[in-house]
């Protein structure tokens, strides 16, 4: 393993957040969301020296349209998981957020119960202009909170958004909560979203809705029957439960526990992860050549004209690009 | 309507295109998918002076797995179209493919009859070591057969294939030809594939299949139901047929006229293709900067060590893309 050189400030708050302070791994997010240049190279040099203690924990994607009740089962969860004595780290992806940062009075009342325990670690959704820019902040704040022991990381979505997919490719598994509305309901979630469910959970099923909640999941089980499955060795599968009521959180944690056996097993996580980590490089890379692109004087002269030519249908999408890319590349 | 300069060569290649000529079009063809600089400067010239002309088809995609018929099923269906006057391109894709551009022998085996008609027009996929750069070709191949007055144009995905969203992103409307097979043969096809159909034809609906064709039929509904629709005025259409005995040809045609007169009365067409003509000059665009950024001395000198430390988990990816991009994107 390697030394922290703790002479550095990163070096003290890599120690601090491998020492599972909270406040040091609050900072460390803090950083690492930061987008000053001298911060940035801080954080790099930051996420070096945590590295190699990441990835000890199962990492769950949890997501669902506004309504479905995230917040109670994501409370009821969390806490079911620290009376078995995990440690659990909630992080939200959110790109239409306006909160900075800093803010987390939204969360804290969310989730009352969780938010005060000691083995409870929340942070919202970073601040960003792109999806890609809170995306990366919240893998690294992943990366951060496994280094500080928490052993469950549930990467939340919120609003309605277009981080679902993002979100699938950062975590091991991607549970996908439902109300128990069936066919109806699958109509109102976004194309492709169903097909990227490890696990889904119809929740609300309790009182008037316990009918409803078993016809749903049979139509749930199956519409993912006729869809193939992303691992060959997991069927995704159809749990009901009621955060308000706290029943069939147990199941589901059980039912996590053997895809994790399975994964682990198979060697899928890791194969999995390491995927996940190229595929991020290359995303990082595309859009970060793309928006020095869109920011080239001279390209940003011309693009107006170029797309309107496009869309316009008096110009071929081929040349347009060629002519664009004419003035990024060529050499001055 | 723009004036042909007849004096250059794409001058009179693009009077011999617009006058309906074969020859005239098939060498147009083979300039657009010249990997020649010169003869990419020409195509770009050809291109815009005959895309005032273009756009007048309804432009089909047509998929599924081997073995569906799909061959049979283009036949029987362009014949159906060429007695009722109109004019049909069968284009295809096929990034997999190692035929070169000029070689139409297997097609011509495939679709016997309709190759022999003076109102069709079959062209392979062309060659080529990126889907993007097939499906660029195809495109602009579509645009050239348009200002040949062909009104109909098919675009096949060819093999088992990633060229599925490809064809449906140049195309107005998405249609996928599935076996008798149910549920079983969904779970074969790739993941949202089935979201992308405006239209299901389940083939080889004759004989002793007939009664497993129905089944299968509905089952598809009750799948298409499940999903999203991707037109606000179209739901997707399932449909039987036997391209075989040339069984449920017309009523396919008449669905897809239905089709048509929806969209255009609701100005989606016209508005999809503006939208597909400028993801189609971003993709370009993306495209070629990658290929820039991965030809860069620097960056190819650095890429495998960068890619490698970030697989097994010693490089944080954002950090990688960074040095990566630093490479690359500093002034020299």
């Amino acid at each position: 393993m390697k030394k922290v050189n703790s002479k550095t400030t990163s070096g003290r708050m890599a120690e601090g957040v491998l020492a599972g302070e909270r406040r040091a791994l609050a900072r460390a997010i803090t950083l690492i969301e930061s987008t000053r240049r001298d911060h940035r190279s801080e954080a790099d040099v930051l996420l070096e020296q945590i590295l190699p203690h990441s990835g000890k924990s199962i990492r769950i994607g949890i997501s669902g349209v506004p309504g479905v009740g995230k917040s109670t089962f994501i409370e009821a969860f969390g806490m079911h998981l620290i009376k078995a004595g995990h440690r659990v780290a909630v992080l939200a992806i959110d790109p239409s957020s306006q909160r900075t940062g800093g803010s987390i009075l939204g969360d804290k009342t969310r989730m009352e119960l969780l938010s005060r325990q000691q083995s409870a670690f929340i942070r919202p959704s970073p601040a960003g202009k792109t999806l890609g820019g809170v995306a990366r902040r919240t893998r690294e704040a992943m990366l951060l909170c496994e280094a500080a022991g928490f052993d469950v990381i549930l990467v939340e979505t919120v609003g309605v958004g277009q981080s679902e997919t993002a979100v699938s490719e950062m975590v091991d598994m991607f549970l996908l909560l439902l109300l128990p509305g069936g066919g109806d309901e699958l109509q109102g979630i976004k194309k492709g979203i169903m097909e990227l469910a490890d696990m889904v959970v119809v929740n609300k099923a309790d009182g008037d809705l316990i009918p409803a909640a078993n016809r749903a999941a049979a139509e749930y089980h199956a519409a993912l029957g006729l869809m193939r499955p992303s691992s060959p060795n997991w069927k995704p599968a159809v749990k009901k439960c009621s955060a308000l009521q706290e029943e069939g959180i147990a199941e589901i944690w059980e039912a996590i526990g053997r895809f994790r056996e399975k994964l682990w097993e198979s060697g899928e996580i890791p194969q999995k992860r390491a995927q996940q980590a190229k595929a991020w490089m290359w995303n990082e890379i595309r859009e970060t050549l793309v928006i020095a692109f869109r920011e080239d004087p001279q390209v940003a002269a011309a693009l107006h004209q170029m797309e309107s030519g496009v869309i316009e249908g008096q110009l071929a999408p081929a040349s347009a690009a060629n002519r664009l890319l004419n003035l990024f590349l060529k050499p001055s």
